[in-house]
């Protein structure tokens, strides 16, 4: 059977596609979700054309066996792990920006090329493409569509569901889907494109996209304000909404995460403050939105509001911001990431109510977060080789989302479900969701070959 | 058959909330869309609340009777239109607002709220709900979501899909099924909110949704400019929006739609100019980018530019956009309206292309546009009572479709597809798409009761 699967996969793909060697193989088992359970592949191909996924989905079909669709495995919730005698089919190698049209305001890519690639591609045509996960420079355009990827500017430019526009996708069985458009707007038929976005590869695999773009913003002035609590910056959040300000960022990061990213970076971030927000405006007059956003932060009782002196200078308070996660990585020897995202109105409820969760499960879990938008990150730190700290965390992780949806919230505000959350999946969409939810998958999956195990 | 219907749904409705009476019934027949066959209902039933909908969609099961929901029946594709012994549910009594959050930026409607109703309600809180059609004094939200209208200012702020977050949805066989969420991000399984919005009432009922709302936008500054031809236009679009300006809409009405208006409202537009081209500006200094745009119209052949002189008279140039279609309209005994959306880069050609199409069927066909995005509503003008010229304006009406899918685009930006252009659906989809869509359908509604016989 693998003997057969490996022959069939290697008479129609190109030389040295497919991948078999057990340590090679192993390096594309998993994503950065460490603690999620990944299988051994039996494959690995790496596609460098839509007619290689072509090819690899009907050897599948024809031998039933699953396809793990993957991009640069950033994910976080185990997404993009392989299942135990999987193909791994892996896209980073089709990773061509075929058109960028500053007419249309489009690119049309691959499902391989790198966000940070793309941004800085159309960047030269005056234009912008906003989802920035913070994992920019390594997550693939397929990743963040698999996911819907979110990111920093996103509290104002929205996620990666707003700018897909169209895509080609390789369906289970080998054929090729056509979804949405090339144009501006188009409502013929149901909207299969944004099905696929955040489908986490259980529906197809893209292998084209057409991405809509923004004119490039002006570059954005930050801000830092200190807060004596996380509760405290929740409610400068809401102030801050609630006055109709649009700022192009509004971040928060804990005494924890500060420190650690202190640690890692040397950034000489104030280490003595429970909870930083970081806003940011690239509007007609950023200064004087700071100050009026800075005025409300004061009120809400921050400590010291200090802006950035100049673009540059914010620049650095973004990449403090996006180290957040990697840095809290390194506290421990292993952490699980969860990703709620409440209505913002319960952000300090949410964030007092995970400061109890850490108190009483007795563990460190730093949060930063997508402030603006609700979404948090509270980080489990924990030492994996004690089992008793390893249930701990497992227990804490889940009481957060537990929190979340007692809040009004969703357990994946952008990182997806994965393994990781697929129990909890359920609990949000209730029984009659998850019913459509699996009729929806066998609709385009009906022998359950794509990413199997995943979600649901 | 007929009287066990009445009564069982009158067995679990309020007094008054089924009609029967023929003339009323046949009020209720059929949308806006005057040229597409309507049936005879056995039943109108205007649902208050969402357990009159549970019991409507219960009974539809039991006795396999088809169901149209319904909004304000200002649709231009006849999808609110009755099959013959359906039953028509009207949402339009399910009028309330039930929430509108500041700090969430948040509203919850039932579907029967208008969408100028709902402009106004949000305006009092600092805020605004963009998606914006000509018939908003009319249409309602859960009509808007129905088809994923668009409007005015979707070139800046994007269509009814981007504002939609969550919905409560009655299911074929009564059941209730909640999607999406209320806060700002979220991606816990697929999109199934997404998949309504756009799906004309063929895969559930819509009852309750939230929706997405943005602070208010300073007041508009707009700009006329007069242009020797539709296609000179047509460049100016493409300069503008290459240029890298960010208009708040930019809108296109030809000769024979300004006089048209002019006849109809005494406008006092430039009756001698071929197309006539809008802007408006809501940003911080709108005159400075309104003379910027100027300056681009003039460069692609504007004959004038005319700025207006405050946002009062900026508001009577939209009121003159707006009334387009309804001026149209009165020109002959009948219309059908198109609504190709094309890449705004091949704008021109589709209006060169629309002129062509209308000399050689002999026809008058007006066009008005939202240009920023490309999205066309080539207006075909006939005498129904003249068999011959109903067939050229069908004809015509097709090649206009046939053309706009040509050039790259869509045969729907904002109206759906319903019964006009049902027959098109499969071009643009292909049969792999159209297998894909009847699938989904099917997993919502497996006895194909929900609005029968519309978009394929
Ligand atoms: C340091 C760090 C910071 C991060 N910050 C953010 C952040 O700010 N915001 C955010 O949203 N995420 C963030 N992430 C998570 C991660 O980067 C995103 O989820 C990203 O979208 C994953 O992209 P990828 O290319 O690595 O995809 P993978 O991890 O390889 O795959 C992700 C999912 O997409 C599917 N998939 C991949 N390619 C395709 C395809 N072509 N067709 C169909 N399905 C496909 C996979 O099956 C899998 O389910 C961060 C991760 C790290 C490590
Ligand atoms: C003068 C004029 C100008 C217009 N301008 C524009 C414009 O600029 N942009 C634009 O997009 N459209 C425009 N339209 C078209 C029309 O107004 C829109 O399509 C609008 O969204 C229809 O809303 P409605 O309440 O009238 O819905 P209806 O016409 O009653 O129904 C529309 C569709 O939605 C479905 N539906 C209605 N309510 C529900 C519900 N609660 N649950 C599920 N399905 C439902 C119906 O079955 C039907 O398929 C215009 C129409 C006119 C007459």
């Amino acid at each position: 059977m693998h003997d057969e699967l490996i022959t069939a996969l290697r008479g129609g793909l190109p030389e040295g596609a497919v991948l078999t060697d057990p340590d090679v193989m192993a390096a594309y088992s998993h994503d950065m979700a460490s603690f999620s359970e990944a299988g051994a592949p039996a494959a690995v191909v790496l596609a460098t054309c839509r007619e290689d996924v072509q090819h690899v989905m009907r050897v599948a079909t024809a031998l039933k066996v699953p396809v793990v669709p993957q991009g640069a495995r950033t994910g976080l919730s185990g997404g993009a792990n392989a299942s135990e005698n999987c193909i791994v089919l892996s896209l980073v190698k089709m990773d061509r920006i075929l058109e960028i049209d500053p007419v249309d305001r489009i690119a049309v890519v691959e499902p391989g090329v790198i966000n940070a690639v793309l941004s800085r591609a159309v960047a030269e045509h005056g234009l912008a493409y906003p989802p920035d996960p913070s994992s920019w420079e390594q997550c693939t355009i397929g990743g963040n569509i698999g996911t819907g990827a979110g990111g920093l500017c996103c509290v104002k430019y929205g996620v990666t569901a707003e700018y897909v526009l169209g895509l080609e996708v390789v369906l289970a069985d080998g054929r090729l889907l056509s979804t949405g458009r090339r144009t501006a707007k188009g409502v013929a038929g149901y909207d299969l494109t944004r099905l696929f976005v955040g489908s986490e590869g259980t529906l197809g695999v893209v292998v084209k996209a057409v991405l809509a773009l923004k004119p490039a913003p002006a570059p954005q002035l930050a801000m830092v304000a200190e807060f004596p609590s996380a509760a405290a910056a929740g409610d400068a959040v809401c102030a801050i909404m609630e006055s109709g300000h649009v700022p192009s960022l509004l971040e928060l990061m804990d005494g924890t995460t500060i420190r650690a990213v202190n640690a890692m970076a040397k950034m000489g971030l104030p280490e003595t403050t429970e909870a930083m927000l970081l806003a940011a405006f690239d509007t007609a007059d950023p200064a004087a939105d700071l100050a009026a956003v800075g005025a409300l932060c004061t009120a809400a009782g921050a400590t010291d509001v200090v802006p950035a002196e100049d673009a540059a200078e914010s620049e650095l308070l973004l990449q403090a911001r996006r180290l957040s996660l990697t840095a809290l990585e390194t506290l421990t020897s292993a952490t699980m990431i969860d990703d709620v995202c409440v209505p913002r109105g319960k952000l300090g409820e949410m964030l007092d109510g995970v400061a109890k969760i850490a108190d009483r499960f007795d563990l460190t879990i730093g949060v930063c977060a997508h402030a603006g938008d609700g979404n948090t990150h509270p980080v489990v730190c924990f030492d994996a080789h004690d089992p008793d700290e390893s249930r701990r965390a497992r227990e804490s992780f889940d009481e957060i989302m537990a929190l979340g949806l007692a809040l009004g919230g969703t357990i994946t505000g952008e990182h997806g479900v994965g393994l990781l959350k697929k129990d909890w999946l359920a609990r949000e969409l209730g029984p009659t969701g998850v019913e459509l939810q699996r009729g929806v998958k066998a609709v385009f999956d009906p022998l359950g070959l794509l990413n199997p195990g995943k979600l649901f």
